[in-house]
């Protein structure tokens, strides 16, 4: 694929649309890396000399070190094996044996995700250990819940907290999954078609530190569906988020007034040092579409390619790359976010009870007590919503005498469980199913969601050491 | 949310516009087992009495045999409802005691879902097996290997057709992922805030079959991305398909003659009945493009939607059962079309030999027989291409002289090594490492696989088994 | 295309997935327009005898009125053909001559498709004249104006509602331009090839009332680009739908209380009357996902497709029908919706008021009248702002002194411009430039809405009359 | 919006976050221009005085040479006033009077992307001009004409070319209609409610050139519309392309045949010289992909915010540079490669005549000739190509006899007809009805598309030279 060396006349222009280049800065020390893995089993088998080895290792470093200059190369692989050729002279060509750059390119991507997706499993367990320990603040904030966005009934913020909480959780085990899947190695799978050599596939691997091979040498070049995974798994967990920043918007606007954000995540104006923009979370949810365009594009890129390798891949990986750093970063700025965030707990409590919001409980409440159909306490309770008033037992009993024939009063409905009813503390508290609002309750989710993240702490760290330890050592090797 | 109860004028514009009962009817008969699931834990917990269970069980019968007339309703849980109440009294509406059509609907979607995904994981499997067992045919049928669409390295069809099968095999995988995430019950969260009554959400999940609960009441009625996980499944399954649909239209053109598609997976016309048009795998290719669809339109519903549950989510359905149907039956026929193929050996062999195809390898043997670096044995070997002849010996060892300063004939490269270069039989049997194309190694793949498809197909029945033993059991409930 | 008359076996499965019928239920009647404008051209140019004609115009107009019965064919074309040679015998057949059902089914796509987006264009007209109407009422009534979902300055509701009509009639003018494109006639591309016969092709495209030929008869066939412009303005057009949307469910939450919308465009609860759910607004919101999903779906589908017609051209048009019918009925619902809206006026101005967010009118008239810079002005206000209370003229001179050095009451600012400056209807008054939210400016931009509106039913009136006249006489042909 | 005076504690991540100074890149250079204008038209309303505006354009003179140092602003609006205020005094924000970063950001936009289409409008006429005077040589090239990829009936390479062409004319309109509405000006606009200042918007209009103002100030600064459709446009434009670049991939497998890439559009592989990959055609595809990426983005971006301003817009403006550059350099890069194609011309013959693939022609000249029905003459025909052999007269007769009844040589049908429908040349010089292949009709639509090329030209240069017109009499005031 040496472009300039048998093919007539060149232009810029074509070589800018050849080049990946710039994407390219992205796997600059994977692909060191690899380049050693690699050298160290072709040693090992006898397919390079340790001198010429330790040569290339020499260049290597150098390149590691101080970097790179670009001539007229299309990609890194090129401009590394040139330096390398360069320093170390023919043999350093050597480095090549029994690979080929679609098999590199592959390594490099994977070894580049990997850890990028580490580094974001780490990020993602902070933001919901975050929202967890705010919940843990708020079992008996009563808010109003929305459905709609119209007040439903009153719940608590830990309640929607842990909502948000174990809607992130499942982003975060899709990621785990997919980790599996990247952390693959199609190392020593050549051009496709493996190579004559006799290679070790398994030792690079675990040199490396994947977990295991692409076997198939055709697929291991031609597939991407690790990338199309990894952003489909940040697509869901943008959109996640974008709920959690439209919330953050909505909820700071002067009509709602729950909450504040604090002056590090907003914007304001010289002039109007009142106005607080939400600026993070409106980035926050336009980063969303850009996510969700990057798996568009890449399914669109990928669809209907026959294999094995074809040039349309190279338009892959910037799209991952920028995903990447856009989920990692707005899962960063809202973790900061939430953890500073200031609530207005009494405009809070105050906007739960208004409404007759209380209404599906008080139904519910005569239903449960008095043994009334479930409809008929429906016409009760809307008859005595549409008056607007907060009813009396009085009143309750005179509507539930017309449209019950039997007043609740005389079944063991008293003042307390009208009380009860309407009340949004004791509401909430009264809804103390597995997943309720009652703070028993959420105290029990919150307690057990500390768990897990603790599990998922430690499962990290496990899979981030195996992976340092198998690079680390892979560092020593000359 | 009986619209027409306590509403001004109506007009079937506005109706129609509401209505969800055209997507509803792929979830009438979830819908009547989550009522008798949830009738059978209410019961149990004295929610309800014997008798009005026994009632209502007697109506979901007659409606589940004889279905159901629709009248102005706007969705099929208030169709149901009003069928019941007008056959058992008005007591036939505490079939809704402790629940909201929000957990409701949402479990009713996850339980048809499941259903496709356990049918969808079986036609997998089988085209998984159609592709291995193909290939256990054609372990020694010599192909050429592309890349770019252009003729590379020889290979097989057998390994062709694993690589197919190994990306198969990941598509499936990710289903099985996502089955788990999906079999969760978030029935009992009413409407999203829990509810007063004392009911057992861990009943109803073990009734209904579940793995386990969608704990967090918000969070059971507002999340949607157990859809958004299983469209991005089959977007990534589909782009897989997408590719071997390409390979079927391609290689099944008259120039490129390499297969045929058998009649009943192919169109002709009346009048020129040599050409046989590939209109299936078209139609593969085409579908998929239509599931990409699906998967941007519910990721850009549910982005920015703040909890819980928003009335935008019911446009979110109908595109998961679109996007099912349209995969499955992909899934479906390409299976059919794979295992009805006729290929073209004589033609693949003849293409596989031409254009000095096998001229990676015969550089690899120059290196790894007589040491001479890689970079130079290329430079001898594109030497040799140009010419665009078959190379003999004496030709080989004239320009090694000029490149390299010796000759491979006085380095133990014989004609024999020539030979085993260039036969693309004999080359392709040189690549024996893992995943390679060898015979050797694509019949340990084979093994294999067929392994692994027998694993998948056990879990899979065990996954069947314990879902119908529950429902099962919930049939024989009165 | 006959599968049945030559290929073997076959299945139901694969007849399913092959078949267009549900799809072309949208074509029947543009079919058969398009055959009796065929015969008629082939009648004149002698290449089917008026007899023949006559018999099968008998035939077409019994399928028009009785309908038609479907075996076993895959598309609406086959069927009618096999109707009429049942009817008129295998003379029947020579409807065919010189054509093909490629450019037959463009033909009637865009035919078909033209009459919606008449129709559409009307629709649109409507809602856009809804606006311009509604903000007529509307100059003076003061409302929040935002950035950010932030109060930042007052505007009023008729400068609001003008935005969005603005964006409207751009979403008509893409339209409009598009149907150029649309009304375009590929009859008689026949396969792609054109014909040996000596057909008029521009016979046929007047009688059925298109402005012009797509010329080349291989693009005739191949290009579905004017699907893609029209699913493309579609989004658009929904997108800026879903922003006046998005409005109205945040304006009509209990917290903003802006407004109300009519019963018929809301839902309630039989417990909650006091909620009113603004589910055609979410819906309105979630249909323009479905509508983004479509056109990223085409867009994937034509992606990469060699010419000329390929059977994924089938999977394309289901999209354009789905998405016309939900971006109809949302432009239909949100013009009901809104002119049935109730405002809360006095609610809308007092929050226009609030949080000084007249500010920026304060400082630019602190400039424009004593000249201080345009900073310093800034400063000013902005520690006014800080304060939260209403400043007094002795308090912006003090702090003007400290900031400005001078009073501003020296320098001609007097109590007055303080009134006028903070008052939002005079500051409203005082933004009168073009485009700008004083009421003699949208009063002006009303007037000229108003001529544009009706210029553009002047201009719809005369395409749809050049339409029908053609269809008229087309129908009146034996 | 100057974060940093009035906020607390600030920190890299976000300030990262929040910036948009990688994108400002671009608009550089239009931000300057919409300086000089706006202030010119200050000044000649006395706004500012001339002695500050010569001031400040002296600082703008001076950016635009020696470039700017970014410190910790957030924008290239921000870096540009704080430079000017450095170098002139506090005086130089008198250039923000009357107007706001919501309206100079939308304006720069519009003024950038008004000269990135102009120069696509250009490239694109080029490649159309390409395409054309291609086809001018090879109006009887035969080659096959496909439908599914299959051979159907032979063409010619003019006429293949030419549908290619009509594509890109239509992509090209589409951009002259989008350009009307993108060249329009909101500066002015200010926040979104106009400014008591009395500015001129139709002076600073004319001053940049723009074709008319977009009037309502709110909508002004709020509507990415205008993105929407030029990245719909660039959408459809590359699908197009993708369909060409498709077939460039495919005609240039060695299996096909039909046509060979010049080198600098290819690349090679040091050691396969005989492998010629289409790296530029592959490319071109899958840039295809990453255009349909950032208009699913930006829809979905902007679907949903309420209007005015939202930060979230900042997301919009990369994905329309990214999208401009890859369209931009796909058409040129395709422009280039077809102009140096070179076409296999005896293979396009030969497989135009191979499989029977005249047999349409035949079968309609014996219509035309002999009278017979249609499905009859499909019917014989269809019964010789079973036979796969080249028929003579007495074949056709003989088998005529059997299906026909009669003998179609006693009917007029001779040699010289049966040679003419199966020879492929004179099977394609009998299709000259308009939009056909014969020669006779091509050369007059290349005629006529030469026609209208020219007169695209002529706009193009009326459009350009209007706008350097007004940006040079800008440029010359001082």
């Amino acid at each position: 694929m040496f472009r300039n060396q048998r093919l007539g006349k060149t232009s810029q222009d074509v070589l800018d649309y050849l080049s990946s280049l710039e994407a390219d800065k992205r796997i600059f020390k994977a692909d060191l890396l690899v380049d050693r893995a690699h050298l160290i089993m072709l040693k090992e088998n006898g397919l390079v000399s340790s001198k010429v080895c330790s040569d290339i290792f020499l260049e290597l470093e150098k390149l590691e070190k101080n970097g790179y200059i670009i001539g007229n190369e299309e990609d890194v692989h090129e401009v590394i094996e040139k330096n390398v050729i360069v320093g170390a002279g023919p043999d350093g060509g050597r480095m090549h044996t029994g690979r080929s750059r679609n098999d590199e390119v592959a390594t490099c991507i994977r070894l580049a995700l990997r850890g990028e997706m580490l580094d974001l499993m780490h990020e993602q367990l902070s933001l919901i250990r975050t929202l967890v320990e705010l919940a843990e603040k708020h079992t008996t904030t009563i808010i109003p819940g929305f459905t709609h966005t119209q007040h439903a009934q009153p719940t608590t913020l830990a309640h929607h907290l842990l909502a948000h909480a174990d809607a992130a959780g499942r982003d975060l085990a899709r990621l785990e999954d997919a980790y599996l899947r990247v952390n693959q190695s199609p190392l020593g799978a050549a051009a496709f078609a493996s190579t004559g050599f006799k290679i070790d596939r398994q030792r690079t691997c675990n040199l490396l530190g994947f977990e295991g091979l692409v076997e198939n040498s055709m697929d291991a070049v031609s597939t991407r569906d690790f990338i199309l995974e990894v952003l489909a798994d940040l697509s869901i967990l943008m959109v996640n988020q974008s709920r959690l920043a439209e919330e953050l918007v909505l909820w700071s606007t002067s009509e709602f007034g729950y909450l504040e954000l604090d002056n590090l995540y907003a914007s304001t104006s010289s002039i109007m040092p009142q106005k607080k923009n939400p600026d993070t979370a409106e980035l926050a949810r336009g980063k969303t579409g850009s996510v969700l365009g990057s798996l568009m594009a890449v399914l669109s890129i990928c669809k209907g390619l026959p294999l094995s390798y074809n040039r349309d891949l190279q338009e892959v990986t910037p799209h991952l790359w920028r995903s990447m750093d856009w989920t990692r970063s707005t899962v960063r700025i809202l973790d900061g976010c939430v953890s500073s965030l200031k609530f207005n707990l009494e405009r809070l409590e105050q906007c739960a009870g208004a409404g007759f919001s209380t209404a599906t409980e008080l139904a519910d409440s005569l239903v449960r007590i008095t043994g009334m159909p479930f409809r008929t306490a429906h016409l009760i309770v809307g008859r005595i919503a549409a008056s607007g008033r907060r009813p009396d037992l009085g009143e309750l009993d005179s509507i539930s005498l017309e449209y019950a024939g039997f007043r609740p009063s005389e079944h063991d409905f008293s003042e307390a469980n009208l009380e009860r009813a309407l009340d949004p503390r004791s509401n909430v508290a009264l809804r103390a199913n597995t997943g309720g609002p009652a703070p028993v309750e959420t105290e029990r989710m919150i307690r057990d969601r500390l768990g897990r993240i603790a599990e998922g702490e430690e499962r990290l760290a496990g899979r981030r050491s195996r992976v340092e330890k198998a690079l680390g050592e892979l560092g020593k090797e000359r």
